[in-house]
């Protein structure tokens, strides 16, 4: 199993850098003051697509040889990924097919469709989602585009970690959130490889732990139903991004519900940004493990910001 | 009365700059297609206590004499304003007083006393809330700052536009809302005495559009008993603000709630950021007059980031 390297990540960055935002790093005193230590927060929510995956997607697609390009490419996912598929095969004249379970929001529904793709739907179940991937695949030679079993994927993903440590060169630890692993995996290749000496902590939720399970006792772990309210942490890991994570990773963090919905609300009410509940995790990380992080500087992926405004985790009282 | 000239704005911004956050400027590829023109968004929702308020707050605490200092600071507001002179009083050290109505929201309450302000509560009517600041100038001494009835206030207000400019020179449209018409004094005193060519245009909720019949009729129309969304625009042009409005702007457009609603929700879906209803006014000006900003850059005044997330304007299906 081939991992990727910096060298990778770097590539996979100068070949896609045209073509996605540059996402800002922000700073606030105010949170730098509620939680005692310097924050660093990369910014992807206001990434194209509104989530880090526009960056695997492009990636992927740009690797696409002229073949594979004239035969499309196809993914099963109801969140970013999916979104992030259907604009980045838009963009580059690449048609896209996407399998979504039938019960997926309208607004992802609509999303997908709006950015020109072919939606298929199956059955909520894992099982159904890839048996039409495959079906799709036999008819029409589709390449498949993994969310994070790809390495491209991964080292498109790896980008943000690079242009992270760019803008602010000196941090002592970075914070990703996992859920199949494919945005941890690239920061924490990009990462280590840059500077080994910076902490590399994953953010889990508790009800969703397979990733802290896989890497306490060294084998991979599947996810069981998770339910979080973190919906885009409820993937699994595969071999390949957990080889990755095990070798590079110092540590994984889980949180509770209570945890990510409280930093999700602080970040909308004192930063004015909106992030989705897999973003705040990493926040959550350092609300429940203060001693880890004081007075550190720390960097924070901030995943997406995806977020269904009729759905809010915050009790409303109207 | 003496209006402020833009001399007085650059006097106040080299006053302020080093306590207010200089705000970035944004764009959306996605909203310029949407619209169908170049838009500039001036992000004071970024800016201190989430709203423009601090910049003018600012400039009218700086400018107390020593004295004044002493006897401390007063006004009755149960909005930005509150929040605002409560932390740029704690800021220079000057004691602060704030006169709220006693159905004001507890966030609201909260916000101020976190600021170390002096609470007193009244009656929810204009005439309360006078006679007991009256009382309380009357027992301190307390210096009135005015929400915008006042010209240290206003040349603060105006900082934002000059910085605007700075970065975007060849604006052909600003929008700002109005409500009390401090920002839009500043801002239309700044734009039209640096370019004569820019048009200046207000919105205003169609349910609180006092200054648009005064702007009308020529003479000071106040508000009876406004209703809209738009929490920061209840309030009513004062003859000062009135005069400055009657000589800079260009024109005054009215929007519906539905309008300001829809914009709101556009701006948190597509740019990620948190704004308040009052901030989507400029934009639903847009929304509703398509033909007037076809092709044109728009310089957009989005006042502030302030909002319940518990009592969203959007339906709720949880």
């Amino acid at each position: 199993m081939q991992l990727p390297s910096l060298a990778d990540i770097q590539c996979a960055h100068n070949r896609i850098r045209p073509f996605i935002h540059r996402t800002p790093v922000m700073t606030s005193s105010q949170m730098n003051s509620i939680f005692g230590c310097e924050l660093f927060f990369k910014c992807e929510n206001f990434q194209k697509v509104g989530a880090f995956k526009y960056r695997g997607a492009t990636n992927a697609i740009r690797c696409l040889n002229d073949d594979e390009k004239k035969r499309g490419v196809v993914t099963h996912s109801s969140g970013n990924h999916a979104a992030a598929l259907s604009l980045a095969a838009k963009m580059n004249g690449v048609k896209a097919r996407i399998v979504m379970p039938e019960n997926a929001p309208v607004v992802k529904k609509n999303a997908v469709a709006g950015y020109g793709a072919d939606i298929t739907f199956c059955k909520p179940t894992l099982q159904s989602r890839e048996e039409t991937t495959g079906m799709i695949i036999g008819e029409t030679g589709a390449v498949l585009i993994h969310p994070y079993n790809n390495f491209n994927v991964i080292c498109g993903q790896g980008t943000a970690a690079l242009e992270l440590l760019e803008d602010i060169a000196d941090l002592d630890i970075v914070i990703a959130p996992i859920g199949g692993g494919g945005l941890m995996s690239g920061t924490s290749t990009a990462v280590k490889a840059i500077n080994d000496r910076i902490k590399v902590i994953g953010a889990e939720p508790l009800n969703a732990n397979d990733a802290w399970q896989s890497f306490t006792t060294g084998r991979l772990v599947p996810s069981n139903n998770p339910k979080t309210v973190a919906d885009g942490l409820l993937t699994s890991l595969c071999e390949l991004t957990f080889s990755i994570i095990r070798k590079n990773v110092d540590e994984i963090l889980t949180i509770t519900e209570e945890s990510i919905i409280e930093c999700m609300l602080l970040v909308w009410e004192r930063m004015k940004i909106i992030i989705e509940p897999s973003s705040a995790t990493v926040l959550a990380v350092i609300k429940e493990n203060p001693d880890k992080f004081r007075g550190r500087k720390t960097g924070l992926m901030i995943s997406g910001g995806n977020v269904d405004f009729r759905k809010l985790p915050f009790s409303q009282q109207v």
